[in-house]
Order: C-alpha cells, then sequence, then structure tokens
C-alpha cells in the first residue's frame, strides 16, 4: 500500500474485502432484503423465511443454552457456527455492524472442536464450540483491528490479543469482528473505514458506541455474546440502547493486553473489557470463565482473583439505591418510567429502594474530559493525518476546543480531585448504612446510562451518566426493563426543568418518536471489584424486574 | 508565623519543640552520654545502665510477643509504653531519627486500653496495646508531617492518615514519627527541619532512606514495629542496611489515604506502605491486621483482598530464582557473600535455587526515573521554596539535570513502555517453570536491595536494584543475613567489572571498612499482589537462613 494512496481508495479496498468474506449464499437475495425505508429490520431472520427454523431455535438460543447443547452433542459446533454466522453476514447487510469476517476459519474450528469431543468425550473447556464475536479492537491474528482509523487498515495482526487467547482456550470460535467510532470516543459506530452501524429496530436510530457493532449483532441475535470494551460507556449505553445485558467489570478482572485502543498509554483512566449478551446467566458464564483462566498469569494487568463463588450468594433482602438523574438533568420519560417500574417491582418482590442521587456525576465527567483530552489529541490527529481522512464532526469539534496538551502537573492534580471524590463517593456510599434498614449499605445502585434512549444518527450527546464507574472503577451492569412508548413516554406539558443542561436534555430528546422502538435498560453500579455481586444482582434484576415487552 | 521567617529561625523552633517533648528523666546524664567519636551505640542501652532489666526485657522483644504479654495482662500496655518512649528518646539523642513525639498522648491511650482490657476482659483488636511508629509521612491529628520540608512546618494535621485510623481501631497506640529525605527521594534520612539520621551499629554510616528514621528505631529497639513507604527502595534499602524484616506490599493492600506525600496526584508508579521490624512473624502480624480491617471500606484505592490464609500454606520444597546482580552491576563482596549464604542453606534445607538474573532491572530504572521526573520538578521547587531552604545537594543535582517537564505523550510512552516491560518480566518468570523441577515456576527471586552495604553519610548511590518491584508492583519483602566482615569481604584482586558501572560501583563500595559493621540484608520479589506467599517466604528466610552474627 502506498502511503500516498487516497483514504477513499483504501476505504473501497476494504470494503469490498469485507463483502468477499460472505459467501453467496448468505447473500440476501434481492426480492428478500428490505428496503432502506423499513426501518425495524429485527424480526427478518424469523419472517424473511430465509433461516430453517433450526437455525433460528439455535441463534435465538443463550449462550449458556448453546453450551451446553454443544457439550451433550444435542448440537454440533459447526451447526450453531454456520447458523451464527450466516445470521451475522445478515445482520452485515442490514445494519453494516461487522468490521472482520472470518467465517471459513471458524467454521474449520468448529469442525476440529467437534471432532475433539467426539473423540475425547469432553469438551477443551466451557465455551466449547461457542461462537464470540469481538469488537474490533481485540486483535485475531492475521486480521485488522483499524478501530475505525483508515490509517489502521492492511496491517493485520500477528499476535491475539491476551483475551482472544484465552478465550480459545476455554472452547470459544471466533468469527467476526464488529464496529466503532474512530478513537473509540464518540457515542455512535460510524467511520470513514466501515460506514454507520444502525439499529436493528429503528434504522434511523444508533445503537450507540463505542461498543455499537457489538449491540447491534448481539440484539439481532448474530450474536450470542461479545466483547466490547467501556472508558465512559461504551458497552452500558449501546446495551441500554438495545436491551442488552452487560457488565463493565473494574479493571484487572479481564485481560485488556495487547488489544488495539485509542490513548495507547495513558493510565488515569482504564478502558475495561466486558460481556454483552441477552441474559445475566450469560454475564456470568462470560466471567467466571474468564477467571478460571487465571488471566493474571498471562497479563500483569490482571489481579489475582479467581471467582468468588461466595460473593453470589445474596441476603434475602436487598437495598438499592435509586438515582433518578445525578441532579444536573433528570431522565427524560421512557427513562423515568424505567426506573419506576424497576422500583415497583423490586419493592413488590420485598427489596428495598432509596433515594441516592449520584451528584458527583458533573464532577466526574469535568474530571475525565480531562484526563480524554490530557494529550491535546496528539494521538487523534496523528492517525487521522496518517491517510488524510476527516473525522466525524462530533470528534472534530472536541479536537478543535481542545487548544494545547495538559501540564504534568495539571494532570497530577487532576488525578488528585479523582482520589478525593472516588473518597468522597466511598464515605457516602457507606453512609447508607444507616438508612438501608438492612444494616448493610446499598447493596447497588440503580440509575439510567444515559438521559435518553437510543437517539438518531449523528444525534451527539448532550450530557450522559457514564462517567463515574469507569472514573471511580466500579463494576457496573445493565439490564433491559421496558421499550419506548409513543403514548406514555410523552413530556409532561408540566415539565420544569432543573437546570439549563435538564432543559437542552429533554429539548434534545423531544417527542418518544424520536426514539420509537428502541428498547430501555438501566444501569446497576457495585463497588469497585464486585463483578461476582453485581452479576448476581443483574440475575435479580432479570428475575424480578423482568422486561414488559415481547422480545 | 510569618511567610518572611527566615527558614533557619523556623528549623531552630521545631527542633526546639521536638527537644521539649523529651522528659527530663529520659535525658541521657552527661555522664553516660557516648561522646560523637563512639560510632557503635547499638548497645547503649543494655550497657548504659540507664535502662531497667524489664525495660530491656519488653523493648528487645517482638511485636507479636508484644501484644501476647499485653493480651494475658502480663505487661501492661502502659508499661510497655513507657519502656518504648526511654528507649525512642535515647534513639533520638544518640540517633537523631524522630520528628515528632507525643508521648504523653500515647501514655494516656495506653492506660485507656489497659483500662479497657481491666473492666471488658478482652481487647480492642489484635494489635492492643502496641506501640507502633510512623513514618513522618502519616498524620496524626495535631503533628505536623513535614517530609523534611521547612515549609510544611508548623501546619498540624486535623484528620488522621487512613492508615493511622485503622491502627488505631486495631489497638495500637501510636508515639513518635521519624524521620525522612526532603522530598523523600533520597537514599539517606537527611533534611534541614530535623538533621540527619545516623546509623546505630556505626554512625559514620545512613541507616538508609527515605524511611531511615524508621530504620534506626527499629533496629535500636525503640521500636517494635514501624510503617514505611517505598517508592524505589525506601522501605527495602533501610530494611537491608540495618538488618530487619519489612515488606513492600503491592498497592492496594495497605491504605496509604490521606498520607502527606511527594508527587501528589502522581499516580504512574505508586509508593506502598508496609511494615519494617525485626521478625517475619512481625510482619504477619502487620499485615494480616490490616487486612482484617477492611481497608476498602475506607479506602477507595484498597483492593477487596482479606487475608489469604490458604496462600500461605507453601510446598515442602520451593525453587527460588538467584539474582546475583542484575547483568550490569554485580553485588559488592558482602552482599554476594550474603546471597550464597542464603544459597548454601536453602539448598541444605531441601530447597532448589536457579539463577535467574533480573536484567530488566536497568530498563526499569531509565523508566521509573522518567515518571519521578516527570512535572520537571516543579513541586520539589515549590516546597522548596515556600522557606527558601536549599534541597540536599544530590537533589538539587538531580533537579538541575532535568531541564522541563515531559509531555503528556511522552509519559503515556513511558507508562506503556512499562506495560511491556512488566509482560515481558511476567513471562520469564513464568518460562520458569521448566527449570525448577517443582512444576511451578520460581516461588520467589532473592536479590540484593542495593549493591552495597549501608553507605557512608552524604553518599549517594551510583546504582541500586531497587526500582522493578514498586514499577511493576510485585510484592516484595527483606530478611536479614549478615554483617559485613573486614576479612571476608575485601574485594578480590581478581574482579573484573562486568560494566563501567560496575567498576564505578566496586570503587564506590571500596573496602569494609568503609561499612564497618553494617548488617547485610536481602530482599526476596514475588508476583504482584503475593503478599501472603512473600510474608510466609520471609519466615522460610528466617527459619532457613537465620543470621550468622549475635544480635
Amino acid at each position: 500500500m502506498s502511503t500516498t494512496e487516497p483514504w477513499q481508495n483504501i476505504v473501497a479496498r476494504k470494503q469490498d474485502e469485507r463483502s468477499s468474506k460472505i459467501p453467496p449464499e448468505w447473500k440476501i437475495p434481492g426480492d428478500l432484503l428490505p428496503p432502506s425505508e423499513v426501518l425495524d429490520v429485527q424480526d427478518f431472520p424469523r419472517t424473511s423465511g430465509f433461516f430453517t427454523d433450526r437455525e433460528l431455535l439455535i441463534t435465538e438460543s443463550s449462550a449458556s443454552d448453546v453450551v451446553d447443547q454443544i457439550a451433550t452433542s444435542t448440537w454440533s459446533s459447526e451447526e450453531v457456527v454456520r447458523a451464527v454466522c450466516k445470521r451475522a453476514a445478515c445482520a452485515q447487510q442490514l445494519l453494516n455492524c461487522v468490521t472482520e469476517i472470518y467465517f471459513d476459519q471458524a467454521i474449520a474450528r468448529a469442525k476440529e472442536l467437534d471432532y475433539h469431543l467426539k473423540r475425547e468425550g469432553k469438551t477443551i473447556g466451557p465455551l466449547h464450540g461457542l461462537p464470540i464475536s469481538l469488537k474490533d479492537q481485540f486483535n485475531v491474528p492475521g486480521l485488522d483491528s483499524t478501530i475505525g482509523y483508515v490509517s489502521y487498515a492492511f496491517k493485520p495482526a500477528t499476535e491475539p490479543s491476551t483475551l482472544a487467547k484465552l478465550l480459545l482456550d476455554a472452547g470459544a470460535v471466533l468469527y467476526v469482528k464488529s464496529n466503532v467510532p474512530s478513537t473509540l470516543m464518540m457515542g455512535e459506530s460510524v467511520n470513514n473505514t466501515f460506514g454507520r452501524t444502525v439499529n436493528p429496530r429503528n434504522r434511523n436510530l444508533t445503537t450507540g458506541g463505542s461498543s455499537g457493532g457489538e449491540s447491534a449483532l448481539v440484539t439481532f441475535r448474530a450474536s450470542f455474546l461479545g466483547v466490547g470494551t467501556d472508558i465512559g460507556g461504551s458497552i452500558r449505553h449501546p446495551c441500554s440502547y438495545t436491551g442488552l445485558f452487560g457488565l463493565r467489570p473494574s479493571h484487572g478482572r479481564i485481560s485488556y493486553q495487547h488489544v488495539v485502543n485509542t490513548y495507547v498509554g495513558q493510565e488515569a483512566v482504564r478502558s475495561c473489557a466486558g460481556p454483552m449478551c441477552r441474559s445475566a446467566k450469560d454475564v456470568r458464564l462470560f466471567m467466571s470463565t474468564m477467571a478460571s483462566q487465571q488471566p493474571w498469569i498471562h497479563d500483569p494487568q490482571c489481579i489475582p482473583l479467581p471467582w468468588r463463588a461466595e460473593q453470589e450468594v445474596l441476603p434475602e433482602q436487598l437495598c438499592f439505591g435509586f438515582g433518578l438523574g445525578d441532579g444536573t438533568v433528570t431522565p427524560t420519560p421512557p427513562l423515568r418510567r424505567a426506573m419506576e417500574i424497576t422500583k415497583a417491582k423490586l419493592q413488590a418482590a420485598g427489596h428495598r429502594v432509596i433515594d441516592f442521587v449520584p451528584t458527583e456525576m458533573a464532577e466526574a465527567s469535568r474530571i475525565i474530559y480531562q484526563m480524554w483530552s490530557a494529550d491535546g489529541f496528539e494521538e487523534f490527529r496523528r492517525d487521522r493525518d496518517a491517510s488524510g481522512e476527516p473525522l466525524h464532526p462530533d470528534l472534530e469539534r472536541w479536537m478543535a476546543n481542545t487548544e494545547h496538551a495538559h501540564s504534568i502537573s495539571s494532570t497530577w492534580q487532576n488525578q488528585n480531585q479523582r482520589a478525593h471524590l472516588a473518597r468522597k463517593w466511598l464515605d457516602k456510599w457507606q453512609a447508607t448504612q444507616k438508612e438501608t434498614g438492612t444494616g448493610r449499605p446499598i447493596d447497588g445502585l440503580i440509575v439510567p446510562s444515559t438521559p435518553f434512549p437510543a437517539i438518531r444518527h449523528d444525534g451527539g450527546y448532550p450530557w450522559h451518566y457514564g462517567t463515574l464507574s469507569p472514573l471511580l472503577d466500579l463494576t457496573t451492569g445493565v439490564f433491559p426493563v421496558t421499550k419506548v412508548d409513543l403514548e406514555k413516554d410523552k413530556v409532561s406539558p408540566d415539565f420544569q426543568p432543573i437546570s439549563e443542561k435538564d432543559k437542552e436534555v429533554m429539548e434534545y430528546y423531544g417527542c418518544p418518536e424520536n426514539h420509537e422502538n428502541a428498547l430501555i435498560g438501566l444501569a446497576i453500579v457495585g463497588r469497585r471489584l464486585e463483578e461476582e455481586k453485581v452479576t448476581r444482582m443483574l440475575q435479580v434484576m432479570s428475575d424480578v424486574v423482568g422486561v414488559d415487552y415481547a422480545t
């Protein structure tokens, strides 16, 4: 590749390569292909006739069921992998959510795993035969990890990410990588290299970002479980926008080694990898399996913490904090409704709920944006300019508004402010012990991930609630609750904004029609390194809150 | 205090205040006071007649014995505290190792604890009645924490360090704070505010730094157990210089919250607090007690890891790496001898020892020095200039050689290089599994802390082995082995340096007479967050290696 090749040519070659990896038999015939004005394509696999009943049965199962079915030889890994690859091929054609396709290698590995199981009578690990999708950051030898940048294209990895290796060791089958925004620092997954990922329930909406290719794949049942990453909401927002379960673990539970990333060497605030899937049980499958692989003997940044099953045993009565906004911006009607549904169902099930407004979020955002812009975007510019592409206007605007890199002294001050905020947060959390009636502080804090549901394309974010968890490294899960309701989710004429920003956000939301058919998830924030408990609380949410829409 | 008061006046006031805190009856009478040309004052308490037999018995016990004796009401806390305060008062007069003295409060608290035990029939915690000394960084309300800076004097703390609070909760009695170098970034404890701390076994030598006041106190039996901190060797070097046991835990085991520190807000490489004491059992007492206080519910930087007793159960046969130098500088004769003694005794006890040269130390030093100078010493200059004092010439030289602060981009690169080095180190450690014969990688790595024993004052450090453990956050213990031998520790006429630096270091060592009577400790490096195992291995060293000198 010439370094002077126009970036548009590189894009064309890259997209041609991607198209060529979809076998002709999985290309949707013209007469079945929904025209672009059909916005809801979520049910395409069921209604088009393009899938067999068995393919539908398989792909609509949970990851936990799939590994059981394969382990008992009810299904072969090969048929599972073929079914999910076919569905991923359709997802790509309808949603543009995929960056790298390697179906052939996946099917070959599935055959090997089937052969192993037949020959040895046992699986190679707890994920034996399960296809798992990866956000484009994770390295798989022979494939690119572009994180959206044109300048990263056609530079295939030679070594797998440690996480990819551990997944393979546990028996997983890797088959596809998923789309992101360039730089990973946007709430929508769009870039010049691969284009824009759209929401299967309403193609005018985004599936969020930066792990928006994953949320599209998993919600479309084109993946049982995907691995995303999150430094400011990038697992939580996409999961909340598409009605998935997800977990943003604390740093050191899941390996992030040898992963292509933005802000290379930046350690003030950490991106963390975690699962995005369709059940709390699948969150547990991923997390417990990864812990059982002892990542700390492969990755020095991992903490030597096995999966602590004893911490999954919760008291019968839990007490949750209820964070209806952050004191600056209140949730828009569908999120408020989701919060109230959750509260009522938890209380009906005998749990306790107390108000706990995380007013620290505004300060968290101020601090974290300093961390995200510390180098004055030297890295973003370098990787943008290497191909000559422009970045998304939202990114260019952010970069233009940051005039220069920070000094070391100012970053130390900023980090010190974080330390103080972390202490304030912990003290506030501990102090709830007096109010919960359980003898303990709150077990978890329920908050919306964003004040609004899935937004229209290029919508930007005027405000969100995503920064406190990564800044303080708090284990945070996401669970689905409801979907946008055109009747119930109108803005009340009595709405009184609590701040200018609140007014702005409510105007941004506008009306439920702007978010039609979007699913609504909420987040549950735990303490740092509380993955077992938060995962178990996701199961409680699943059992108690469930969802009030037909899947 | 006027800001224009000459710094020398502030020093005079501060030192007068300190002197005034020593009761007249604990001032050494002129006829007993060893003249300055008497270099070895270690035995003064035993030989001077200034202490009663019971005071000697008490102060020469271990911390573990003391808590047992108090818990069984054999000794009162008050008599223990009085005895150790008296010995600390002598230590101050002979060694100048103390910054803050609060004997009155200590005795008052000891009385309360004695009363509690009598009334309730039980202790308030595992450290009930035990006096513990603290490095000058730790805040105690009403007392200064100057870390040597004149500009920090007469600014008493209002809130205790979390560690101080947890120690008190566990029953400890705080009575004295100990000397450091200004900035904490020197290998000798000397500053304008409090002067120079000297080594009780040879007052021409240093007790090291930056926790050199602690090593002086503990080796002189003026403290059973002190708390030091270590970002580059500040627990390990003083312990090695004075024949103490010590532990530099990984970050997150021991609280470092609300501690006065240098490099405030710097998080690239962490200083960690840990115990300095006279037995491996006392290391365990401190570490297990601190874990039992659940520091993570008080300090968000602490990892929720209880004391994992199961990790103290070691296989019968261990295999140690043997790091005779770092490939650039070899240890000088007494350190080499200590290494060989240790190897021979471990082998004789049935353990295995394989060569493992930590050649990564040179790279670790390069990276860590970038972290230590990242702000171009803006903070050092600010705190120096606030009083007008000059810093130690070694510090001024270091500062002068660093022309400007680093850029954010270069610090990110540096941190990324650390991540690569950490991985390389872990892979190398894991790879020893093929050589150990135990089926495991090496259990620990035995290395000298420095190439030389305790040095003369103002000696500087031409090279040391202290940077790898903090850079990679490796749990590292220290144990005593031997003492300098004027016959055995001459430089061999056949010495062939392996590098220019090696030659320089051997010339710096010179001859054993330069280090006469110094004790020699070694370090044992574990993995990250392996406090239980490393503490247990210190017990193995104590049992198997012991010491070959009379205490």
